[in-house]
């Protein structure tokens, strides 16, 4: 049988960009690519595989010739074209937050809970790229002990917020360096040399709506719905790579030592911890890596069950790209392409 | 009378630099004012009020010649150095981590506990600039409840390494923007684009010396030696400014209008609190700014009687310069400028 054929939708993007990369390293079996992006972009060539894909439109036919659409181009793009995609017959593998949590719809890293895919009604979305890292974290060190609280503060790269961000931090930094000024577009204020404490919009509670996925996709994920969960998340001048510092209260004690052993069996994990030598988890490292890089592992000397410990994880591939690509390997090796439709196409035209 | 003659040891780098201008800027009633520094600089001038001071060693006489002398030139300097100053009759204002957790010596941000300058033996510790912001918020919320825990993790601006790590983040931004490479020679590792979870140097239980003092010092200064306290210490590819997300548990509930309250009323403490307005405390607000900057105060949502909140503060000021400027002023305001000689002359040579 023939690979699926595959519909990259925001293929132009920092996400699609990267998409295209994975697939291509991972000698995806795909049984055709396409490639989706806004009007401006449509005829432009995008390189792939050694050979060159035009962009198109989305239309209906694209995704009725598709078998699995991925889309990482925005909620409204979400919201518009993974039902129309899922009444096409394709499954949709979503990076935006519009139906993470949608009790229909699985939420899925495939090292934790891949088991989730067996239920999917045509979408599944894949998580925040701040979410991802600390779950295939937390995940191993739960099989030692049940996880009571965590808090955790996130170092979040630019590239989180798109190719423009990316640019907005290099135009700022050198014309800084060169005694001008800054000018904030993309970003609510100046990031070059400087740290915001908002990534995205504030909600009434005066959480930011980054760290409230965070707390809620966290405990979707785990399938510990009453998780104790607290996020101050942080746009840091850095191109690519998210890092947190996490403190873990569990239920019974664990020790560092387990710690380390628990992390590093754990697939998608790699423990970097020789802090001595100079050995701990940094973006520069984790930039290009598939693994969560995760050290500093430490007694958290202001709990007496607590853990303490820092990590860092490629936000464009294990925090969306790659992630994405392993949740269609996962439908692939399953047969969980065919599927009984979702009813989110009634949903979201609602 | 004439003002105290002060002496500034460590004159010609970053904290030094502020200590001139803090000097300045708030009309220290001066008697005068010598900078001293190591041997490549001696005959430096270094412009101070209008006029241009001569660099020049710090010889016993100029010791002698001193009722305040400020040291701000690294540990090996404070050690040799102060019991010399104290033995020649001048109260010496600490800037290193030397002798702040010296029994006999008094740790001190005045707006908290200027009260322990009463026993100072002729050496007064200003705290390391990741504590002070953070006892400048926790103590006027302690006055509302106590607190049982407290767990911080820094963002801190590279001029707490020197004004040497300050050229490197600069130089290393502008050799990457242009595509080359980056050398770290005075950090451990690359800083521009980057951050690091490594502040100064590691111990035997996987914290860094930055985070004890953080924990020890806070304890120190609050009078709560048993106070829960866990932190980490972050570098930020920042130039001035360091931040802090702080979570705070406490022992009775405080609401977030009763922690705004107290903390608009605490002198030096500024409340940057309106989220939804992009209102919030950031390093680039903070530079040159005397009050420590705080807001996003919410709920933490990990806890019945948990805070978390956010601050900024200009290491070089608050941090450094202004604090050790104001413990100047408050020895002078309360006449304790002659002293019990400190027994750390002995102390410190055996």
């Amino acid at each position: 049988m023939a690979g699926p054929r595959l519909a990259i939708v925001g293929a132009t993007g920092a996400v699609g960009h990267e998409l295209l990369r994975v697939l291509a390293q991972r000698d995806f079996p795909a049984g055709a690519v396409r490639v989706c992006a806004s009007e401006r972009s449509w005829g432009k060539s995008l390189p792939f595989n050694g050979s060159e894909l035009t962009v198109e439109e989305a239309t209906p036919r694209v995704l009725a010739e598709s078998d699995i659409v991925f889309i990482a181009a925005g909620s409204g793009t979400s919201r518009a074209l993974a039902p129309q995609a899922v009444e096409n017959g394709a499954v949709v593998i979503d990076k935006s937050s519009v139906f993470r949590m949608d009790p229909d719809v699985p939420l899925v890293i495939p090292e934790i809970n891949g088991d989730d895919l067996t239920w999917h009604l045509g979408i599944v979305s894949s998580p925040n790229c701040s979410t991802t890292p600390l779950a295939m974290v937390l995940k191993p060190l739960m099989a030692i002990s049940a996880v009571e609280r965590v808090i955790v503060d996130t170092y979040q790269s630019v590239s989180g917020a798109g190719a423009e961000a990316v640019r907005e931090l290099r135009l700022q930094s050198a014309e800084l360096l060169d005694g001008g000024a800054a000018e904030a577009r993309k970003l609510p204020h100046q990031i070059a040399f400087n740290v915001l404490p908002q990534v995205e919009t504030f909600l009434e509670d005066g959480y930011t709506t980054e760290e409230t996925k965070l707390v809620n996709e966290t405990r979707k994920i785990l399938h510990e719905p009453d998780l104790a969960l607290s996020a101050t998340c942080v746009r840091v001048p850095v191109t690519v790579g998210h890092s947190e510092a996490v403190h873990i209260e569990f239920r019974h004690a664990v020790t560092v030592e387990q710690a380390r052993e628990a992390l590093s069996q754990a697939p998608g994990v790699r423990v970097l911890d020789d802090p001595a030598a100079g050995v701990y988890p940094m973006p520069i490292h984790a930039e290009g890596e598939d693994d969560v890089l995760v050290g500093r592992v430490r007694r958290d000397v202001s709990h007496p069950r607590g853990l303490a410990l820092w990590l860092s994880s490629d936000n464009l591939r294990k925090g969306a790209a790659l992630n994405s690509v392993q949740i269609a390997e996962e439908l692939v090796r399953r047969g969980l392409l065919t599927f009984e439709r979702h009813p989110e196409g009634a949903k979201a035209r609602a």
